[in-house]
């Protein structure tokens, strides 16, 4: 039948299901034939069609009108934005509203509108991660800002809306509930041992080594014990490291090189699978503290979230981290 | 630009940025041709199938081989089951599993393949509700259950798997941080100001007058002041009840007629979205208590639940919910 795992960072359980019979190779998609173009001259992120985006932020190398490599601007359809007022008001007891303070910027990734980060070069890759370094480093600054949340939409089922490889960067003007609660564990976590949680969590993932997918120096690639979707994979330093703002960006390469290898393993598995990916770190606010540790969460959007999650918050995986990690190893390189 | 609304019951924000320029109308899809069949051979839930099924709970009437009107069955692939040891066990600090005990049923709402809820008499619907009431007070009774979640998922956005009309009641042997949270602010509004955070905010609500769609003699139905996404809709008593498990029978009438008049108007004003609703209630343990109000949220699988929402828990809504409520209303009947 079924098992009940709790996620030791936020306490909160998942369903592990396994009764509905899909094995692992059922996950595979047919590879769709990839018809896309290198360039689309109606893609507002391919090389020319400079305008039709807010203009740049950044731009490697920064002066490169067309032959650029990389763009960071600011989304167009913003979550939140800098010319807003930042107002805070409450209306009775219960309507309190703040105006949409905040940066939410796009990451070009790439001027190749068919590219994708598993199909790259670790170094295009770490040209990547540099981008988002600066980037986020760059947001911390800003005192507004409470919570930086870096991700990517891959993929329809990721809801992604433009196809050209891209990632989000936000920076809002209130910390997250879900981030509060993982520190608050954090923090508990810290007080009863005197140590950081993660760094814990991440020492008894590689004891088990069952669900490791791989390691590098620095880092390890595995599949939490209370995975949420299936093939749900975790990225994290094997060093104390609470904010990516504090990675020595001499230890990008090797993130890089990382990230690429993992995704290359999931999109040959899986069959270039939608999926999100989201950065966690600590609150910029608390980044100097030993409690947390920033990781790479990836989540394949390979079922839908439904009824039950969103009413109970639970998710229901129809994989053991076990298996998924078995499985995927067969297709490391 | 965008605003940022915190949901007072469990105090996360909502992002509204109606920048990305849809208007009310433009979330209709076109109608899908209904081409679906009353009847469907293949169909596990519908009549003469019942062989397909696990052996009924409920059936209505009790005496009807094959001429049912509705049915509730153990679901096939459940997510939690009774036929489970009752194992608790924890491997080191971080590794916690149970055994997957509970209940998940199905309740097959009508023997007609091609129906559903918004197009249904109310009569009709009422008799779906008493089958969830007598379920949700069923699994009330075994102390077991700590959460009992009752949902719906409708169209495959929403992760339906099967288009007979059914939805789904789960006994859980936690409770979900997501409900645990609900829980704790409402006990803390009740601590600083005596009385139900629920009833205050409805109150609130019906006075502002602009997100409430329409009321009857003890319901309420509107858009919550932070709706999560477009045309999310609640519907609530306006008397106190934290658990569906004490309406009374003589209630479900009145509700039936709400909640399918509810569906309609998203039905006449979205074209036939898919949406998940969800049923929330005090946890079993603690129903006897006036800190909760039970509630229904529908929530239309109109836009995605993507990386931000994911990494954050903080939805972005493109659409204000008193613009959702001046549209709705359009759609009347």
């Amino acid at each position: 039948m079924s098992i009940l795992r709790q996620d030791p960072t936020t306490k909160d359980w998942v369903i592990i299901a396994t009764d509905r019979g899909k094995r692992p190779d059922d996950f595979h998609r047919a590879a769709v034939e990839s018809a896309l173009p290198t360039y689309d001259p109606s893609c507002p992120f391919c090389p020319g069609q400079e305008s039709l985006t807010p203009t740049d932020i950044l731009r490697y190398p920064p002066d490169s009108p067309r032959d650029w490599r990389l763009r960071v601007v600011p989304n167009k359809y913003a979550a939140v934005g800098l010319n807003v007022e930042p107002y805070r008001k409450e209306d009775g007891h219960f309507f309190r509203e703040m105006g949409g303070v905040g940066h939410h910027e796009v990451i070009i990734e790439t001027p190749q509108h068919n590219q994708s980060l598993s199909r790259m070069t670790s170094h295009d890759v770490e040209v990547v991660l540099q981008a988002c370094h600066e980037r986020y480093c760059a947001l911390k600054q800003d005192p507004q800002v409470k919570s930086i949340v870096l991700f990517k939409n891959h993929g329809e089922q990721a809801g992604t809306s433009l196809i050209h490889p891209h990632s989000q960067i936000v920076g809002t003007p209130v910390a997250p509930l879900l981030i509060r609660k993982k520190y608050e564990v954090a923090i508990s976590h810290y007080d009863d041992t005197g140590r950081c949680l993660y760094r814990d969590l991440i020492d008894a993932e590689r004891s088990a080594a069952l669900r490791v997918l791989f390691e590098s120096t620095r880092f390890v690639v595995f599949h939490p014990f209370a995975s949420r979707v299936p093939f749900e994979t975790w990225i994290a330093p094997k060093y104390e490291e609470a904010t990516f703002g504090h990675v020595e960006p001499g230890h990008l390469a090797e993130l890089a090189d990382v990230l690429r290898r993992t995704l290359k393993t999931l999109d040959d598995a899986l069959g270039d699978p939608d999926f999100n990916y989201i950065l966690h770190s600590a609150p910029p606010e608390d980044d100097t503290k030993h409690y947390f540790l920033w990781h790479i969460q990836i989540l394949p959007r390979l079922t839908t979230i439904a009824g039950f999650e969103l009413g109970s918050g639970i998710f229901i995986n129809t994989i053991l981290p076990e298996d998924a990690a078995t499985h995927l190893k067969n297709f490391l390189q």
